[in-house]
């Protein structure tokens, strides 16, 4: 009899989901950051999210409990960003082991509280269990003008490729006490600079692949031009800097794509308006499905159909 | 230094959210069975809900999965339906063991799913995660007409108590298998019938204090007319038919007011459209905070300030 190990948790949402969800045709989110969601009670659209943040899964047992709480909250904080909506309103359930200092759980409420409040976000319900796993489920609501939300499926072939922000090595500190791009986010849609845009949270090499593989095209990096964590730099463990930038988890930042005509006045109004780097760091092509890496020695590194999963070139190139 | 286990999940909730919710004017719903909340995107009200589910604590390793499943989305639905609100969306978080069976998410969320197509609700998204205990955590979003939400707080003097379906012994099946009350609680607002509504998920004693308590009254109870569940009458544990249905928790019955005036066209209309029971069992008074109950012998019996957890009168009036 197979088990949740063997089919994996991606594998087994999608089986899932493909009994619960046939009939929502109205939904855009299934696949994305988000699902968003009309009625005919509201005149924007909605966007909801939920995350787990799970202790031995998402943080250590000896994490900060700020960091935690930051986390549970940012994770959704960036899924709606990831849309270009803007958040509302946020539900935390926390479950913790009935022996845990009381303490401990009013400084996870406090990080969580904090990165909330920077955004306006209201906490406004959730619930308190007693469990065997400290674990903190956020459920998080967004709103976005109707039709406008920014997905995954909408890149086309010759659009430019950007990230926010720095990559790899987020395992040191930023995968806890990250910031979600939430004004990036809404500024990217309001301003209809974005085509596709995604949050990385599985890594470059992956996320890149659920951008592409939801707008039927494919893509080419430009290694050089990765913006490379200075955390990355510092790992040591024998994985390239630039390795760690396009495989490692949890850096936060928001993927996106421009229209290649729009590329030169986007980066003068990003400039403009934030002070937090963007890097172009490829375009989209038309080989649906075929990620290449431009490596700087001229070869050509492609990742596997299934991104960093059979990710071909890890250690090779150092 | 404290712990969870002394301070009590219930007062943890209120420390908690003392601390986090300050800011927050409009949020109805702070202490009711969801928050009812407005934004200016939206012509209607959100109604917004999570509830937890936990192996060991909602349920016993050997419950049926489907039943697993269906209180998991019933809890949250029941919530929404004791606001008045009409459910639209859920999202599921599930955290299961890496070693369960797949067949058996499966079916846990055949259940969930089935009661949610009953309703019309739509599954919009989720996460699954690997932990070491079994837990489904939902998040219900519904919606009202704006200003309608029926509260906790809103009876008055005077007013006629209600409670549909049942009462007690939960435990043998209901309290896995329950039917949210959804069709009744519509109703109930869009009629005006309720002046306040709460849904029986700690037992008719604890959640008949949190009404009057919200609507700063007190309550007056018939024991004779409460509606007890043949379930009650066969749980032979020692305990009298009738503590079971003031005290068993989970029956996830509508417990309701209405006006005085209205009682007797309510109680037809209410024949003409539902064949659920609905059983009239007390009124509201004037002393605050003071819950009597009428035995048939008649005696006085006061149930405490705190409601079950004082409850003095369990087992000596058999």
């Amino acid at each position: 009899m197979k088990t949740l190990r063997d089919i994996g948790e991606c594998e087994a949402i999608r089986r899932l989901a493909g009994k619960l969800f046939p009939a929502v045709a109205e939904v855009v989110g299934i696949g994305d950051d988000a699902a968003v969601m009309h009625d005919e009670g509201f005149n924007a659209d909605l966007v909801l999210t939920s995350d787990p943040v799970i202790e031995g899964t998402h943080f250590t047992i000896d994490a900060p409990p700020k960091g935690i709480g930051n986390k549970a909250v940012g994770r959704v904080l960036s899924d709606i960003a990831a849309m270009g909506a803007e958040p509302l309103w946020l539900l935390i359930n926390i479950v913790a082991p009935p022996e845990m200092p009381f303490d401990k759980l009013q400084q996870i409420y406090a990080g969580a509280s904090a990165l909330a409040l920077k955004f306006g976000v209201a906490i406004i319900g959730g619930d308190v269990a007693s469990g065997a796993t400290l674990a903190l489920h956020v459920f998080g609501v967004g709103k976005l003008p109707r039709g406008t939300a920014v997905c995954r499926g909408g890149a086309s072939e010759g659009d430019i490729l950007y990230v926010t922000g720095e990559l790899g090595g987020s395992i040191r500190k930023k995968h806890l006490f990250f910031e979600p791009r939430v004004a990036e986010g809404i500024w990217l849609r309001e301003n209809r600079w974005a085509t596709a845009m995604i949050d990385l949270s599985d890594g470059l090499a992956t996320d890149l692949r659920h951008l592409v593989e939801m707008s039927r095209a494919g893509a080419e990096l430009e290694p050089d031009a990765l913006p490379v964590s200075r955390a990355a730099r510092e790992m040591n463990d024998g994985m390239s800097p630039l390795d760690h930038a396009l495989t490692d988890g949890e850096d936060f930042e928001l993927l996106f794509t421009v229209a290649p005509g729009n590329a030169d006045s986007f980066e003068q109004a990003w400039r403009a308006e934030f002070e937090l780097s963007c890097a172009r760091i490829g375009r989209i092509t038309g080989r649906t499905g075929s990620i290449v890496c431009r490596t700087e020695r001229g070869g050509m590194l492609l990742t596997g159909k299934r991104g960093y999963e059979h990710y071909s070139g890890r250690g090779s190139r150092a």
